[in-house]
């Protein structure tokens, strides 16, 4: 703590503070009450609370005065945005730090993609901590930019702001005792090893857990995440864009518990944390199912803060950073100011939040290599092809066996039977791998649209209803240096680059959001009537989901993880 | 975690495992629930709670199966206990990790003294963590073995069985931000900082707070202990031999804030350990002023493990150690077995520990110079003098002006008043320094008691109706190499010889507690009727505690902490 000396003497009460916060009702989630109190702040800390003198007060008139809110696991890269604008998102939110995992940045440039959001994340009303991704790449099923080992995440484990070992989505293999993954922990030891584990129970969650590790955001029922808290988990109750786990699960927390509790979003849209919310979406939910206010906000304060050893975070007292927010109605739970270090950064849904020097952006990372031909599926004897099908809203898929259209001994969309071609063409290392599937669910009646954001190796994927249009998507996301495209006859109709390790935009916030609409636009004039095809469309290549997946080694049975066959034998 | 792959291999089941506790029901201090279950333990730790296959069963037939207990601040020199034996008084009550503050050892040993309790607390079936003492010596109008800066503290704070820094007592040196006071605070850093502030509120409290003290254990009453729960303190609840505190704070304590308390003893009595019980007494005493019992094990659990970072400690879950304790009424909490490691260490009361090698003794610190004379106290022209006063059961004091007692020109006890003679005899360094002064409250009709425990430099101090009593203990003191004794009539009546440091007794527990009850017989025997006499003795010179106390340097005026005089002029 700098400048010591004057900071007591102020909280002695023998000179003026900076800033006096008077009249709160403070929610203090040390003591568990909400209090009136008033609060004082010299260089961006708290100096004490009582009847202090400052040079400035600010009178908040009985309104709440509550710690800034805290997301315990986020990729921020599922926002889109930059970390200054996702700042701009969040921070009217109430939020003041956030748990990251740059799993997507990491797997397109590796140690350089960590790298890259902890410069760019620096300087901003919104403190960014970094869990280090551990399963870079997913599988090896499919070819990412990068492949992270235990050794690398020795290197930057020790980093102030690097908070431990991200989601252990290898599961099986911490259970099964894979000296890879057991390295991994080991290389987090004395920080936190976080989890990903859907579905786990029983005695392999047993295994899972003794391995050392310590959290989960995977449950989405009760009895799950129930056994996973009784083993020793600290729960991560997941509210996102698209999984929705919160109303779910908070049957399973109370008092007693809560401390081993945090939220989270895990992936969220940008339009989403804009307009739902964030954190404060989640006590508002909390809220209005029945859990008591203080209850809500200390999970989403002190619980993570605790949890991830933010040191200072997550509470409202001596020497803990001056991250406040303020309310009027403990229901409504409306976020009308928040404070960074005792400096007003949003008000009434305005970001405040000072422009900061854009650091250099990463290398380029679109490097193709393929050919019209690759696109080609050669009709064979065989009767039926394996066909993926969406799930709405879901991250699995199904597989569908069904006879393929045949058109000039060439396998071809049907789009009377919503059958679209769907083509994966790696982008890392120009290695002309393509692969090519079907996909049922998107309803495209014409063009096609892709994206290079493709869980997890971030590969072009486009789902489209002719050769054509699925090659000038390619065209333009490489003009582009990666982003989302949609075309129709061969025109764009709708584009947002990505040039950020073809994962990030380099926009503002407002202009984001503005193409990402335009871009669902575009989709539902083309016949779509899913609520996000491009989020649908990038975990198409997610191979360790169920159950059919494409990425550009070809079709992969993501129940058995292998690789299968478009042709069913 | 050694083996890891053969636990694994048991917590997916496997192969059996070394242990099964069959049919438990677990207090599960994480969940916040008490559910049925059985837990598999191998190598002393838990791996799996399920339905495993063990080579060893053990059938709790529906007992309670909770975590060891832990104690979240003691001096284990109050036990006057080599850790062994005290190993012996608690582990039966179902204690399974101290932390504490060997801050009598330091004072007399310095960092030799610390470094011994490290040693001689290893392989037992309870863990010591260290906070390393923090105001050595406690102020300086008295004469310490020893000095411990900030330098001292940057020497063993790496140690992993070193949890912090200790009660940082000398709080106004905190919070007016003396140099070597917050030195010893970031010589603590990324550890726990201990706070000891009795009365400390308002402004002084917020910047001892600020400074980076983060707990207290001195509160005596909700509105203090409220005040620093609000400012971010956790709070230990206090319930020692004399010190309880447990019952008048326990109006604070609720679910949304019990994680930031524990509980703790600070000084407790080998006998009252013995007889009483340890954390598990104040268990019992909270379920029965009505707080939930599965808060009640929390508090001596998991948030005492939680607050000191001793990790996989405090809760039954893969990857902790298995110390469990076994009991059968939920409300009576009286433990039945204590495992250690999963070995039986402790049942029906009875202490099953191995014996260990005993570590070499530190030096002795027997170091007197003085002589009979230094004894004599002149009459002088002033008609007055300043008499302490013992407030049974405090370690306050206060300050009586009297006429004293003149025979030949000297001034001696007055036996009718009960104002006997107080000396202290510097024993580290052979100062020749003797202190010598006027006491009340003890009532002795004849003989002197004396020991080398006094608080905190730890000097001789004996009170008595004569001096040839008085120099009859002292002699006795320096044969047996430090102690406690009571002499009547030039005869040593009881003893307790305390050769390790002055402080704690090199022989088995029963004997120990043997010896104290036949000294308190003995003292009972000369007319003293305080509960804890030697107790009291050794609180009479300790300077930071008002009101009047006196040290080797003389009388000494505890409220404005400076010398002062025995006749009031």
């Amino acid at each position: 703590m700098r400048n010591v000396s004057q900071k007591l003497s102020i909280a002695r009460g023998e000179q003026p503070a900076e800033l006096l916060f008077k009249n709160a009702k403070l929610v203090n989630v040390l003591s568990g009450e909400i209090h009136p109190a008033h609060v004082a702040v010299e260089d961006g800390r708290v100096v004490g609370i009582g009847d202090y003198k400052a040079r400035k007060t600010i009178d908040l008139r009985g309104a709440y005065l509550a710690p800034s809110l805290i997301d315990g696991h986020f990729h921020v890269e599922s926002s889109m945005l930059m970390a200054p604008e996702f700042a701009r998102a969040v921070v009217p939110h109430g939020t003041g730090a956030v748990v990251i995992d740059p799993h997507e940045y990491a797997n397109v440039l590796g140690l350089d993609g960590i790298r890259y959001v902890l410069e760019s994340s620096k300087n901003l009303p919104l403190d960014f901590f970094i869990m280090l991704p551990s399963c870079v790449p997913a599988t090896s099923l499919e070819t990412a930019g990068a492949r992270i080992t235990a050794d690398d995440l020795r290197l930057m484990i020790g980093d102030e702001r690097v908070a431990g070992v991200a989601e252990l989505m290898n599961f099986p293999g911490v259970y099964l005792g894979t000296k890879s993954e057991l390295a991994k922990i080991e290389a987090g030891k004395g920080k936190c090893i976080d989890g990903h584990a859907p579905g786990l129970r029983g005695k392999n969650l047993n295994a899972y857990i003794l391995a050392g590790v310590r959290s989960d955001h995977e449950s989405v029922e009760v009895p799950e995440a129930r056994e996973k808290l009784r083993l020793g988990m600290h729960i991560l109750l997941r509210e996102g864009s698209t999984e929705r786990n919160l109303a779910h699960l908070l049957p399973l927390v109370n008092a007693h518990n809560a401390v081993n509790c945090s939220f989270a979003t895990d992936d969220k849209l940008a339009g989403d944390l804009v307009h739902e919310g964030h954190i404060d979406h989640c006590i508002r939910k909390c809220i209005k199912l029945g859990l008591p206010p203080i209850t809500a906000i200390q999970i989403a304060t002190i619980n993570v803060a605790r949890h991830y050893r933010l040191h200072n975070l997550g509470a409202i007292a001596p020497r803990y950073w001056a991250d406040f927010i303020v309310f009027d109605d403990l229901k409504k739970f409306r976020v009308r100011q928040t404070y960074k270090k005792g400096v007003l950064v949003a008000e009434d849904g305005k970001y405040l939040g000072k422009s900061v020097a854009r650091v250099p952006l990463p290398r380029s990372t679109m490097n193709l290599r393929y050919e019209p031909r690759n696109l080609v599926v050669a009709a064979t004897r065989a009767k039926k092809i394996r066909v993926i099908e969406i799930v709405p809203d879901q991250i699995v898929t199904k597989e569908v066996i069904t006879a393929p259209k045949i058109e000039d001994g060439e396998i071809v969309p049907d789009i009377g039977r919503d059958i679209l071609k769907l083509v994966v063409v790696e982008r890392h290392r120009a290695t002309g791998n393509v692969g090519v599937g079907f996909v049922r669910g998107f309803k495209l009646k014409r063009g096609a649209i892709g994206s290079t954001v493709a869980h997890d190796a971030h590969n072009v994927v486009v789902a489209g209803t002719n050769d054509a249009d699925i090659l000038r998507v390619i065209e333009e996301l490489a003009r582009l240096q990666g982003g989302q495209v949609a075309v129709a006859d061969g025109k764009v109709k709708a584009e947002l680059g990505l040039p950020i390790a073809g994962l990030v935009s380099d926009r503002p916030l407002a202009e984001v959001m503005k193409r990402i609409d335009a871009l669902n636009a575009a989709a539902r004039s083309m016949g779509c009537d899913l609520d996000a095809p491009f989020m649908t469309l990038s975990f198409l290549s997610l191979s360790p989901i169920p159950q059919l997946k494409l990425t550009d080694q070809g079709l992969i049975d993501a129940v058995r993880l292998k690789k299968t066959t478009l042709f069913v034998t």
